[in-house]
């Protein structure tokens, strides 16, 4: 199957710098992007596709999420960290296969509408819910997230590192390679350390990629500080966690030590705006990242705490607060908020072959309808995604070539059924 | 005309305090909310519209933009504030009528669709951009920016000075109330001190409201300090400016004695969130004035600066932004937020008859359409409006029991001739 675009405006990527073109096209072979330019191609495609008013641009990578927490998004908005979590683990002891499975194909619904084709999660039961990346198309990085243990339990038969390394043997790489079985420390303080020290080492032969969360909140940095004597990011490193490609959610309190490590490890920071601000976390430090050259990709963070997966939001919001909160206009610029939100989350992924509009890129690429009172005029496109776009422009969404979702339709989703059983999980929770 | 919605959720008011009711009725007589229950009414309606898993709330109201402004979207984007006001200054000096209106229409087609249902514009010419709000059906407060002046020009004679009586004396209480014609200083720096105390005295035995910038940046607060020996607002509140009904955007730099002013005269701030983010002026202490009961406003600032008239995401980043800089997650409640966005705003434009879901208020009523992937589950009405739900989600937007905007359609304006006479400006102005 091959499909030429025509008539719209992209956003390519031209040596590591995005490039819009207008009246363009944009031919697209198997899975693959095989013609950007201006000119008509000489070769023929099977359909052609008007997208005159259409702009197409790489689509969105979420780099952090836990997806079935949408189960429980709404719950306990606005209480302390500790209340809250009280409020939603008894919920999350209680939930069945079939709920995470719910939450997973929701969050799937909602992230193909907005423009999402690459997220990774971090939760329980991949092996459960791996089957939602393969029916839908999305791509993912999913993890068995990795906690507890205690001196006293055996490490080898401990359910987690199990289930984690019974995940990874059997699905990553799996749909073609869509689906990646990453790895995971959930945070240093929910880790038993002689079961990091072991996981760490193991991890290590086993390559792959780790997903962690980092210096979220100021007390846990600093209880990190008192029980470890280092940085949360430092003990990841001296653990030897950071010799696995590692990207890491939040890191707010990270110190320019620790950023210096993620610059020698290259450590992918990522940044869940929303979820930090709405739990009263903080800012982290992403300007003083960016200028030291550190790759800084964008999540979500569970719909729990956010309260949605909206890609767009997540990129209006990175692109205002750090300007607010450094009182400089000038930071944050529109390419460099959408290289966030695409090609940096990308290779934070350990999928250098997307993530941006380039010849002979994989095919996942995103369609905003421009025909919008909020989307005029347009003196510049990069500043128009960022700041006046919303999810609901997104017209069409496709991963590898192959169109998920079109205007409003899924095409390998059951939206019925999905609501269907979500309800039915639902009713089974609360 | 009578209509009768049924089946809806509906976010009312009772006692100050919003109350969402389920499966309930909502019924409009005339301009007029006659019926809210759980029950049918008694009475006969002219027509039926079955809400089934739609949200009836109160309409939007922007207590602050530049509507106009929309045509410089876009331009001079992260440019610091002196730069891009000399970008856009020479544009400003060539628009016309047209332009204006223009400029204004494109925004309401924006603003009906994302739920808002009544404005307050600080811009010149109203005059001939009220027309816009005559055909439109939305309310708006409108206002000739006043600003200028000099110790040798003739006051009584001055431009600015004559448009505003003159739009005052012609068009306040227009469109049967829709339209309020307001007073303005741009702001305290921007106003020769003797025009100032001539305007303070005018205003003040007219009547009317104020509409103001105040302490937006920090350097302007301290400027004004270091010319006159007082703050912004206390320069205001000295000339008499105050004893006039005022709401004041911004007050991101306002002291707590300033607050205590806004207090004592019944001053609303109004939070712009986005533009202070974006623009780099900081974040206005609305928590403190809420602690202290002041009444605060939400507006989003000029499409220039935001960049776009959309308020759920002021809504959004007001309910975020001061748990993240305050690293309190308990602030900023969605029934604050709402409330903010609805009826503290209709208070301060001097529309004490709506803002709210009550029998007997004005029906400016929108709808959400809530069966969507983003806004399920939901444990927390209120929480899905400010956390979750997005412009476009609006699917109904009535003012004075009139559907303006339903399903994608305007009913009282021509969506294809204002694109059409929109890019005209656009042609002429660039």
């Amino acid at each position: 199957m091959s499909i030429l675009f025509k008539n719209a405006k992209i956003i390519a990527t031209e040596k590591d710098r995005l490039k819009v073109l207008e009246n363009a096209y944009l031919g697209v072979d198997g899975k693959c992007i095989k013609y950007i330019g201006t000119e008509r191609p000489r070769t023929d495609y099977d359909s052609e596709k008007d997208m005159y008013g259409k702009l197409l641009m790489p689509g969105l990578v979420n780099c952090h999420a836990h997806s079935a927490m949408n189960l429980l998004k709404g719950l306990g908005n606005d209480l302390p960290l500790m209340e809250w979590l009280h409020t939603v683990w008894p919920i999350e002891d209680r939930m069945r296969d079939e709920d995470f499975t719910s939450g997973m194909e929701m969050v799937i619904l909602e992230m193909l509408a907005g423009g999402t084709t690459s997220f990774s999660d971090m939760y329980w039961r991949p092996i459960i819910t791996q089957k939602c990346i393969g029916e839908s198309g999305i791509k993912a990085d999913l993890t068995r997230v990795m906690m507890g243990g205690s001196p006293d339990a055996d490490y080898l038969t401990y359910p987690n590192r199990v289930e984690a390394l019974e995940f990874f043997r059997q699905c990553d790489g799996a749909f073609e390679g869509r689906l990646h079985a990453d790895w995971s420390v959930h945070a240093e303080y929910t880790i038993d350390e002689g079961f990091a020290a072991k996981w760490a080492e193991e991890i290590q032969t086993l390559g792959g990629r780790l997903h962690i969360h980092l210096s979220e909140t100021k007390s846990e940095h600093e209880q990190c500080i008192a029980k470890y004597g280092v940085t949360p990011a430092r003990w990841f490193y001296e653990k030897g966690f950071f010799n696995v490609p590692t990207y890491a959610a939040h890191c707010v309190w990270a110190t320019e030590e620790d950023m210096d490590l993620f610059l020698e490890k290259g450590v992918t920071p990522v940044h869940n705006p929303t979820s930090n601000l709405k739990l009263g976390s903080g800012f982290a430090p992403v300007q003083r990242m960016l200028d030291k050259g550190i790759r800084v990709a964008l999540g979500t963070d569970g719909s729990a705490s956010n309260n949605n997966v909206n890609m767009f939001e997540e990129m209006h919001l990175a692109s205002v607060i750090h300007n607010g909160y450094l009182n400089d206009p000038t930071l944050m610029k529109p390419e460099t908020i959408i290289k966030m939100a695409t090609v940096n989350g990308a290779l934070a992924q350990g999928r250098p072959d997307t993530g941006s509009i380039e010849v002979g890129k994989k095919a996942d690429i995103i369609a905003l309808n421009l025909d919008a009172p909020h989307l005029v005029p347009d003196h510049d496109t990069l500043a128009l995604v960022v700041y006046s776009a919303q999810a609901s422009d997104v017209c069409m969404t496709m991963v590898d070539g192959k169109i998920l979702y079109e205007n409003g339709e899924y095409l390998t989703m059951d939206r019925e059924r999905i609501f269907r059983e979500y309800n039915k999980s639902m009713g089974y929770l609360f």
